[in-house]
């Protein structure tokens, strides 16, 4: 296959500048090896990609995409046409690689930038997607032109699981949020979408064997299995495998909604209205629950190629097995002392089920014990400890408890996370067990509004962590780069950042939002928990609050950091007055952000925000004041401003200040008497 | 079925306000008769919805919908349950309506409002829609709590077709676009969708009867038969019919190019790589074109179960006919003088295929001849008076000529065009065959990323032209309640609103988008011949430059317009302030825009409009101090600046200014010496 520009005239710019500028790094994630060179390789109309040794369909399209890409980076028309020799990008794939991608795949490539051209090498279509992904990301612009800085990349990732889940159980996700998603994935590297599909609130994959599943446990919201393998194609077009989980034996009240004989309580059962751990569970006494599953996983096995199946096999709470004479009586019979006991009892019978159709099975925490086989895979979300455990007893391990999204926590938190922390005490052969990690994006406070913002940037940062090298961990760097590439995210339709804006439109009712946007940038969404403890939210709240429209860890909070940070360290005039400013910004929005809330119930939820504002701008104005002029504060100042910033963190309205922590470090930076 | 929400505590606001505000009609389109009342009726958590007389899914799932909107914009949580009786909001459906919805579907409905609860009565399915769509646009809020004023309204639209033409052919649209789409249509009441799925550029839905038809003549780039099935269920659950195209006997490259023998050509043939007029077409001399498209057709309809099915019929040249021996001598056998002869030869052949499969003809003007059967409608690119030439030989009509979004015209303009304009001279029978009218958003200029702001909100505009009496006709009006509407669409995911942010960012490699946002406000997309002559897009052109951000018809001209009319008829100093202050605004963004174009080649395509733009402000603030302190301009003066206002107009860089015309009328409002 041959790619060339057709020739066409475009109201253009003049030829490259003269000067060469050098890399500027805004790969995202960095890659293993990189080695800058000299000189540039410009980007013009008749870029041309030739393949060299292998070609498939599915090359030409991961090709047609980084076109794509690179066109609408710098403004060129390529169409496809007979190549010039020798063509500007020439690829070269050993082979298609595995027919059902596998935790084996090759994903190394090899690129090199010249002036003269570029070449791209790899072993499997999916290494030459990841080099792809990389040329994309070093466009660089002279201000005249656009072009590939001359440079030689070796890449291949650290970890080979590197995952993202999507809960389309507690909220129910559109197909187009899941194919968007799959886009973000493959431009930072993440290579396995992890679907959790059945939840206590709703069964979301279409059996044509068991109709009531999603006919009963849905409330008609569900993927049709036409769907499903849409995605699943989609995915594969981009190197990502597409690991489904059906949670059980607990979080599984919807199956139970149409197919009561399969529970371990009477009955009758309807979608659970709330959220957290569910009595609702699979009955593991009964072989017709096994001949069920035994059905249900050979239809979905069908559907989805992926060698790994998520059983899911976490919360079970055990009560229902307790409270019922016939399973109590059935632990009794088998000498098992605890509910526990009885689960691995079910996973041991599902285990010859699952490898029956061909799969590993992959479970949550509770899932280990060594009375299972050894190509089960445990998914931490008890953390880096439970993780060690299980690879102590030979399993392989997913770590995914840092990277709960609803956590809230900033992407550089998240970032410095490791499955393999340095310094671990794991022996190396442990460490191999460790097949990597998953961004987990849980479904009880999202829906396809807000589910971006949740997701981007922060799971950017997370994939580097995932594919670089363990010793890649500036988190300055991180960000810089992440921010580059939050805006490449965006040109792939993802909302993430337009979501804020819409948002706080839909919230005033009006598109003025000018002072709404600055009160914004100062605010960021409570975590799972504190939300819960406010809210209470169900699957059938509407995520239309302030909460919902701001996004966590926005870059506001970082360079106020970094402002005070400079400050305190050299606290010039014009320091304070670039502070004073940012404060006094703040202060100059509220009244007129007070005017829509009186307009807007919805958006007055969140006035004792505003009112709090005025008075921790002040404070932070005072302290600029009284730390550029060396002045000590009056007594009680400072702790009467510390008090301020304590009341200020108590978690209300749905929202927190991200600000308070180097407001704090500002004020206890005044000169005290 | 019954509805009423769960018990849950919000973090509230307190009861309703004792004062009971009427109706502020944002109703979009305007329904035939609304007659205000006294009093409201609260929007709590208790709101319950009862369905009388006849319930089915899709019902439900309409009622689901609406639900959802109500609990968005007022922050409800609605949950299923038990419904209290009586409940807020009572439904009766006489029936179900058509199994497959004709143009005669029974749209009314009768939706009265009360402080005790609202009752919705309809004949059908569709007209209760229409009512819960009229009924989510109603709510209201007084600032402490949301509510529906006490109202009556008797509604039912004034055309039966009332469609959006999308062309997947120029650009492939992903089927997310296409289901954002229908979202947005059954909002402001839109019932057809008229898939536009085959072009020279590409052919765009699945045959598995004729495989190569997508294996070569689409580039990917295609709609699978699931997909397109998808896409008919979606808009049924909505109230909108498919109406899909396949243009022949032009506009047909993609077919031949894996069956070059259905050409009228030797071939072979490729997918063209340019827009306009092709020669690529069908040869209608051969049965075995008419068997092909027989088997096409069957399969076809099988798919999209609408009556109607379009057969394009436009703009074949005849070129390839004429050059073909074997076709001329066909035409001399068959005495035709005209090649149009011979495309009326193809049509009646087409009728009876059409027929046999269940469907009507639709087809552009091309297709009228009193050869055909009557019951073939016309759809009329060419205007009102091709649409009454139609209505005179007895043929049903719509209109498109109008509405083509990519004029850019105004809404306000697309609004005032009526299929049946005042004043009209067809007699009232003919006007009759008037079915209605469809917006067509041609393909040759938006992609995925830039389609909905060219759809929205302007077809939200002439949506009420369709739906609406004729009689309403305030363009002032209608753009106070668009601006409302284009919020409500925007909260159904379509990013009409948040495109030019994210385009800007894209242009600027930056989040820093200020003054290019000021910049954009007063620029608007050139028009597509105007653009073509400018640049001469092709189907690899990327739409990535500031001419595909800007939106068309902005809200600033209108602000400005107004301004300047009521500063005219008014010339007080706070007006002359204002209007300068306004032209400040935009002088003084001019240099950061102009640095970012330093680091953007492709934004810096637009460098010259920015050069421009500080003396037109500057005109403007001298034309509103000479008109404030009623001084003459100096000889010379006002020439000079209509002058530069002409050179302005220009069409250059892809963007034009806004504001001209309304400058333009502040310059020669200046005292004259």
């Amino acid at each position: 296959m041959r790619y060339l520009a057709a020739i066409v005239l475009v109201c253009g710019w003049s030829a490259l500048s003269a000067q060469t500028p050098g890399l500027v790094n805004t790969l995202m994630p960095e890659p293993a090896h990189v080695t800058a060179a000299r000189g540039t390789l410009p980007l013009t109309n008749a870029f041309s990609v030739q393949v060299a040794r292998f070609d498939s369909p599915r090359l030409e399209g991961a090709i047609r995409r980084a076109l794509r890409r690179l066109s609408m980076q710098a403004g060129l028309t390529l169409a496809p046409a007979p190549a010039a020799t020798p063509a500007t990008l020439t690829i070269t794939v050993a082979g298609a690689g595995e027919a059902v991608q596998s935790i084996g795949e090759d994903e190394s490539y090899d690129l090199e930038v010249t002036p003269q051209g570029a070449t791209l090498t790899s072993r499997t279509v999916v290494g030459a997607m990841r080099g792809l992904t990389t040329l994309t990301q070093l466009i660089q612009t002279g201000g005249d032109g656009y072009f590939l800085p001359a440079v030689h990349i070796e890449d291949a990732p650290r970890f080979r699981w590197r995952g993202l889940m999507i809960d389309s159980g507690r909220h129910f996700e559109p197909v187009a949020v899941i194919l968007r998603t799959l886009d973000g994935m493959a431009a930072v590297k993440l290579n396995v979408f992890h679907w959790h599909l059945t939840e206590d609130q709703g069964f979301r994959i279409e059996s044509k064997v068991f109709p009531k599943l999603t006919g009963m446990g849905s409330n008609g919201q569900f993927y049709t299995q036409a769907q499903a393998r849409e995605v699943v194609a989609y995915a594969r077009a981009r190197g990502i495998r597409v690991v489904p989980e059906f949670d059980m034996p607990a979080h599984s009240t919807s199956w139970l909604v149409g197919y009561p004989e399969l529970g371990s309580a009477p009955g009758p059962f309807a979608i659970s209205p709330a959220f957290g751990v569910r009595d609702g569970t699979l009955d593991p006494t009964r072989d017709s629950t096994y001949q069920f599953i035994d059905k249900f996983i050979g239809e979905m096995a069908a559907i989805f190629p992926d060698p790994y199946m998520h059983i899911g096999g976490d919360e079970s709470n055990g009560k229902e097995w307790r409270a019922n004479p016939r399973i109590a009586a059935f632990m009794r019979a088998h000498h098992f002392a605890t509910t526990a006991e009885l689960q691995t009892y079910f996973n041991q019978r599902l285990a010859p089920i699952l490898a029956k159709h061909g799969k590993k099975m992959v479970g949550w925490d509770e899932v280990l014990n060594p009375a299972l086989p050894k190509n089960v895979v445990v998914e931490s979300w008890r953390g880096v400890k439970s993780l060690a455990q299980g690879a102590a007893l030979g399993y392989q391990g997913i770590l995914a408890a840092p990277y709960y999204l609803d956590h809230m926590e900033t992407a550089g938190t998240m970032y410095l996370a490791d499955p393999i922390p340095a310094g671990t005490s794991m022996p190396p052969a442990e460490q191999k067990l460790v097949l990597g990690g998953e961004v987990c994006m849980w479904g009880e406070l999202v829906d396809a509004g807000t589910i971006d913002s949740r997701m981007w940037p922060r799971s950017a940062a997370i994939a580097e962590r995932f594919w670089s090298p363990a010793s890649v961990t500036d988190v300055n760097d991180m960000y810089r780069r992440l921010t580059v590439e939050s805006t490449r995210l965006e040109a792939l339709g993802l909302t993430h950042r337009t979501h804020e804006a819409a948002a706080l439109r839909q919230l005033a009712g009006s598109s003025d939002i000018g002072a709404l946007q600055v009160f914004a940038s100062v605010l960021a969404p409570l975590n799972l928990g504190q939300r819960q403890r406010q809210q209470h939210a169900t699957p059938f709240t509407p995520f239309d609050r302030l909460g919902d429209a701001v996004r966590p860890d926005p870059a506001a909070r970082r360079e106020l950091d970094a402002a005070i940070q400079a400050f305190i360290a050299a606290p010039t005039a014009a320091g304070a007055a670039a502070l004073k400013a940012r404060f006094q910004q703040w202060t100059a929005a509220v009244p007129e952000v007070e005017r829509q809330m009186d307009a807007s119930p919805l958006l007055a939820l969140a006035r004792p925000r505003a009112e709090q504002l005025p008075a921790l701008a002040q404070a932070g104005e005072q302290a600029a004041d009284f730390i550029q002029q060396g002045t000590d504060a009056p007594a009680g100042w400072q702790q009467q401003q510390l008090d301020l910033i304590s009341a200020a963190e108590k978690p209300q309205t749905l929202v927190r200040f991200t600000f308070l922590p180097e407001l704090r470090k500002l004020v206890q930076a005044v000169p005290a008497h």
